[in-house]
This record gives C-alpha cells, structure tokens and sequence, in this order.
C-alpha cells in the first residue's frame, strides 16, 4: 500500500474533523500530499484523500484514495471525495502546502454564506491569519456548468493572486455560497487551521452583533490596529518568533 | 410480534433524535410504514410509531404502537403519539415516504415560530433541499377545533400541492407556530434529514443576521444563484449524481 | 434523619440542575415540601433545601437542610440556601405547589435581565406555560433593604395577583434584573419545568431576532393565536388530556 | 524542584481553562505566586506559570516555569508563556492576587473585541464584581513596539487606577480588541473568576440584543439598580456575607 505515513496521517485528520464538530454528517473532508512521490524517486507528487460520503467513524486508512495531482487514481478502490479537483488545483497553486481541509463549520460556513471577508477584530484572528480572511467571488454560470469543483478551486487561487496574499500567511478562504477551505504546511496543521478560522468566526460573528447594538451607524468591521496585528503575527511567525518552544 | 425489523428501525430513529439533542424531553417521536403490510400478502399498510409521553431511554421495541393509515391500533397496548394523524396524512398523502420524524430542534422550531420560510442560502441547504423550507400557513381557528393533528398534516399537504413541491425533493417542512416535520424513503433517512434541517436553519439564522449588520436595508434572503443550487442538488440526488458510492 | 425519601428527591433534583447545565458555578437550588411534616401526624410542613454555597457534586442527602416554613432550621448542621426565604414564602402563597426549583439559565436569566416576558410564540411554550412566562416588578430599594430575598417572594406573588395567574398553569416566573424561579407539584417536576423555560427561552430568543430582521417595524413579540395554545395546553392539561399515558 | 503545592494547582488551573472550554487550543494560560518565596525564608516572591505552545492535555507540574517578580527564570527548561511579562506586572501592582488567568473564552473576548465593558445586567454579575467589567484603553503603536506584553499589563493597572477600581472587588478585565485576564486570591480562584466572567459575558450578549428587539432607540446597557447590585455584592463578600457556611 503506498504512503502508509501519509495514509495514517489523513485518516487522523479526517477523524479530527469529525470529533471537533467541524463537519456534520459528511459535510467535510482532508487530503495531504507528498510532493516526491510515494518513494522519493522523484515520480510525481501524490495524493491522498478521503473516499466520497463515507461516514468518518467507519474510515480506514485503506479506504483512503491516492491520486496524482491531476486527480487520476493511483490506488484505490473507492471513489474519491467530490471535491477532489479543488484541493488538486490547490497543491498545484500553492507549492508551499502540505495539507487542505474542507469543512461546513458552522460559523464560517455563516460568514460565507453571507459573502462577507471575516475582518481582522482581535489578537486571536491576528495570532493565525495575516490579515482578513478573504472571500472568493461567487462562480459564474459558466463556471458551475463547466467545472464546477475545479472552478471551485480557481475562485479561490484567483482571489489570492488579485489580492496578492500568500497562502502561508492566510491558510483558509470562504468560498462564497458554500464554506471554508483552510490548507497548512502538513494536513495537521491544516485541521487547526480549519478549527482556530470556526473559533474567530464565532468571536467575529458576536463582535460585530454587538458593535451594532452600540452604534448603529459606524462601521462594524473596522478591524484592530495594524500595528497590533502584525506585531501578533509577527511574534507568533515572524523570523523572531518568540512564541512556544525552540 | 408484527414487523421486528421496522421495530427496530423506527427504535433506533426515536433514540436517534434524542442523542442528536433534535427531541429534549418528549418533544418528538418517529415512524415508519410497511406499505405492504407485516407479510406482504397484499393486506393494507401498517405504520409504526413511538407510544405517546414516554422517554426515549426506556424505550423499548415492544413498547411501539402499529396502527393503519387510518390510525387504528393493529398492536400495542400504550397510546400512540398524539401526532399521529399528522404521520398517517403524511404516509397517505405522499405515497413515496417510508419514515416520519417530527422534532422541536432549537434553530429549526425559531424559524417555524417566526413564521418564515429558509431560504437557499449555501451549498449545505442546496446539497439537501431543493429549494427553501417551505412554512406551512397557520391552521384556522376551525381546523383546530375540528381536528388539530390531522390539520396539521392537512396545511403541510395544502403547502405542498399549492407550491407544486416533490415531498422527496423537499423532504421536510416547518409548521407556522410549531416545529419542523421532516421525512425519507426510509426512518432512518427522515432522521438525517431532519438533522440537517436543524443544521441548515442554524446556519441561516447567523447568515440574515451577518447580512443585516452589514446591509440593514437590503433583502437578507436572497439565495444563492439557482445555477449553484441545482448544480448542486443534482450532483446529490440527479440521473448522473457524482456524490458519494456507486 | 427527618424525611428521607423527601431528601432523596431534592438532593437529585439540584444534581440534576447542575447535570443539565442550568444552573453553573452553584447558581441554583431546589427544596421540596413535605406539607403534613415528617410523620404524616399533622404537624407543621417542612421545607428540605440545599445548603449555601456548596458544589452539586460533593451533596449528599444528609447535607441538606430541613426547615419549618418560616425558615427556622428543624435539622441540619450547614446554613440553608441564602434563598431560602423566597422559597418558603412561595410554599406558604402557593399550597398547591410541592417543589422549587431556582436557577440562572443562560437564556431565561437573559430575558430576565431584558425585564420582558417571554411572549407565548409557539407550541412548545404553550403545551407547559399557559400564556407568557410573566416577569415581576423591580424590587423597590425599600423591599432590598428591608428584606431581600423574602421581598424576591414577594414580587413573584405580588405578579401572580395582579395578573390573576395560576401558579399550577404558569409553573415558573423571571425576577427582573436576576432569574428564573420555576415550580411543580413535585420538586421533580419543578426541574422539569426549569429545564422548558430555559429552552423556550432559547426558542423566543431566536424568534423574536429573526422575525425582527424580516420586520424591523413590526411587534416582535405577537403570539400564537389563543385558540392555538389553548388547544395545545388543554391537550396536555386539560380534563380531556390526550397526551401521555393513561 | 520549588514549589510542589503551587505547582500542582497551577497545573490543575491550566488543565481546568481547558476543560472548561475557556482557553481552545493553547490560547489560554494561569499562573500563581507565592509571595514569600519557595520556603518562607524572605526570599524574593515566585512565580509559576505555563510554558508557552504546550498543549494543556500533556502538560505536567515539572513542565511549569519558575520565575521571579521580573520574569527571571529561577527553575525550568521550558521557555515560559508568551504572556509572562503581563503576569508579573498584574503580580506587582496588585499585591493582594495570588493567581491570575488568561483565556480567550468566546463571549468575553468578543466584548472585549467589541471594546465595550459589560455592563452590570444583573444579580449573577452584581454577585462576582463591583460594577462593570471594565475594558482598557487600546495600546498605542509605541506601546506594542516598546513592550508589548508588558504594556499590556501597564493599560490594565492604568484602567483601574483611572477608575479607582480595587482588583479584589473587579477581578478581572477586558484588554481591547485582545481577550480577558482574570485574577483571585488564589490561582483556583481566578479560574473561577474567568469562567464567571464568561458566563456573565454570554448573559449580557444576550440580554442587549433582546433589549434592542424591543426598544431600538433607547440606551441598552442601562444596569440593574446601584441598591440591588450592591446588596447582592455585599451578601456575598461584604463584612455581613450570608452567602455559603461559615
């Protein structure tokens, strides 16, 4: 079976998704790549992802799917995640990412849904993302019609390259309509990302309910000074990080 | 006994709303039907249904009632749940169900009190429903003193017919004032539905209020583009679904 | 030891206060009343209560405190709740109630604070509360400074008068500005009847928010139509009950 | 090693934010201080607190550092919380603490995002502190760019000087557009303190948008009466307590 770590890797993220109540029912999923191949003899980067509506209690790491980055299966018996072009565009797009989790979590999926960037209004957001966490365009007609979950995927690399954001300083998006996608350097990290993005939605969505109560007239996404966040960004990420253990 | 295994379909989906926290206190029950009857020898359908007032943790399978679509008791010696009308209305008026679920889920029940339908507001509604919640009209002072519980099934039917919706398609509804009834080719899939009913109206709750802070004067329930909705929705549930196992 | 089935009862009643997150810290207690006294021989009622400040988890049935209902301790080395005085003035204005059951739950404290009645907006209000939970006056500064808690009891039964309230329909009540206080004919059924104010407290919450997006101008807190509740709340109290078993 | 006893209950602090529900991923940390030093003999007093980045799940008493009143460190290999410096500080302007906690629990963060002070809406918050839960002023660029985390500490002892605001009777704060830090007279205490100022936090978001349902235009953090906040303070922690035994 290749990519045994890998395979063991993706399974505990899928896992994790489920039990931290990020992805109802089967409303999420998580894939990892290794970018040398099963065996590092330099074959193409390879994929591992989630089978398609598979309940995440009953997954095996021998249910995992692994494709090449064009989606082609490499092994495995089961049909792989329906979202599979869309993390597939992503590693291609982002050769810095080891990891991609979709999720439907419940307050950032709300964000998306209302089409709105989650703004930057506290250390905790400042901590994790540089900066707001962006929303993509809606796809078009012509989009959904013609590929649709690949279409998915450029949405989202087109709303990084307008905004020239990296994607190592903002590891997650809303897709406008849909929910979440948050990416890390390994699908671990991804999973916390997908998790500290659902906690800063819900600090974000009672924040700027409350600011409303207050002023009904002002601005309810201003967000914290500039040099705060990027003074938390900077010590949690930055080149002097003093954040955590050497 | 008549019917062990839809017993224990219909048990599993009673203690199922509970656990899934849709039903606190009684605050709810589920059924099934044998449309060919316990024997298939072509007698007439037989429903079965949680007995009336009992908790969810004590019950048992030979506590359940089986009554006729007109709701008389074939077997059982406890009451049937007092909304039984409104389940044998569901199973005569919309012949493709094969299970019931009526809940008091927190979000969903708000939407019922306030008299709205939820409108497609994301991929997760569209990914189930096709099309919004729809919300029954509230029955008249003369429908209630006539026969409440039938009634009750009579406006989600009367909902149905005037918005010419498929019950499959659409496989739940919000009684104006009361609380959501939710169905399935089978009980055990009513019970997904009705949870994702739950989850739907909790994300659209925090979505029209993101929307208001941010547009108060806007309508906060537009939908999603109807091309994504029904991309969607056939992706799931069309002739050349891609969702899920073959 | 005086009355311990009476104990055994109470002392579940405040863990299961605790147990289903109503009352956090030791924001809570319940008493029960046993109104012929100990022996059945006509002495006086007797009050058994929680004692102040102690953690739900560490009670036992014998550190609980048994009063007379003018609050002098009958039997019981702890202090009773500081609350104690608005529980027997509650039994002794109201001789058909057995339990009390105060709390600080989340939503129905909310309301509380908001010094407004939860309006009757659906059926699962009106299938325990017959009309809104009502709200009492703010304690003048004289009734805080003359006596307190008692003054609490006071208020509670000064709103029952002048709305001509039954306290066996309308089962609990918000003290303005402090919490719900929630009664029954036994101390298990006054937790009952905690644990559906809080949710129909929850319930309205959303209502009254998402109704006030659709209609900014509009009451928010209309009700159901009577002949809705009454029907709802006959059916579950009324001489003709058809809920439950028999 | 220093310090067995305090150790351990800063250990259990650390695993109680978590537990709790206060501090999701490690965005929380507690510490404590032993006044006199690690054996009574005058020596300068000592801190013990967190490392930084250590998930709570893994963390043991040995794992804890120990530094003095500057943030020295005198025992322990691990570099300490992030947030030391804003410890030491609270340590050394507020003499009577002998514990202090920092989470970024949802509701109280959200406040404090909010840059609003929770108004006293009730007899739960009238019960834990004297008056508002105040919130800082924002620091300023040269504050973050000087000494972040100590400045930190220097806007909350500047808020309660301003407000003539005693740390025992106000135990805790909201650091604007950053989260809350709580304190007590022991480490155990200033758990209990933040996660009261959690719930309190939940209480009032609730309580003001119920009260702009209903009143758009009039003023929506209008406390409870001075007469009743005060009683209800003094009953528990004034020289006449009633609240708890003796």
């Amino acid at each position: 079976m290749l990519l045994p770590t890998l395979r063991e890797q993706v399974l505990h993220a899928n896992k994790e998704i489920a039990r931290r109540g990020l992805a109802p029912h089967t409303f999420g999923n998580a894939s990892g790549i290794d970018r040398l191949g099963a065996d590092g003899s330099g074959r193409e980067p390879l994929v591992v992802i989630k089978p398609s509506g598979v309940d995440y209690a009953a997954l095996t790491a021998a249910d995992l799917v692994v494709t090449d980055l064009d989606g082609k299966i490499v092994e495995g018996s089961l049909r792989p995640s329906s979202d599979l072009d869309t993390h597939t565009l992503l590693y291609r797009a982002f050769p810095q990412i080891g990891g991609v989790v979709h999720t439907h979590s419940e307050f950032a999926t709300s964000w998306a849904q209302a089409g709105r960037p989650i703004p930057c209004l506290g250390t905790t957001h400042a901590d994790y993302f540089h900066g707001p966490v962006p929303v993509t365009k809606p796809l078009t007609a012509q989009q959904v019609a013609e590929a649709y979950v690949r279409n998915t995927g450029e949405v989202i690399v087109q709303r990084f390259r307008d905004g020239n954001l990296d994607p190592i300083a903002v590891p997650g998006v809303l897709v406008a309509g849909h929910a979440p996608f948050a990416w890390g350097i390994s699908v671990a990290e991804a999973v916390e990302h997908a998790d500290v993005l659902e906690y800063i939605a819900r600090l974000a969505f009672r924040t700027v309910l409350l600011r409303l109560q207050y002023d009904p007239s002002g601005p309810s996404d201003s967000a914290i000074p500039v040099y705060v966040s990027e003074h938390h960004y900077q010590r949690k990420h930055g080149p002097k990080a003093t954040y955590g253990q050497l």
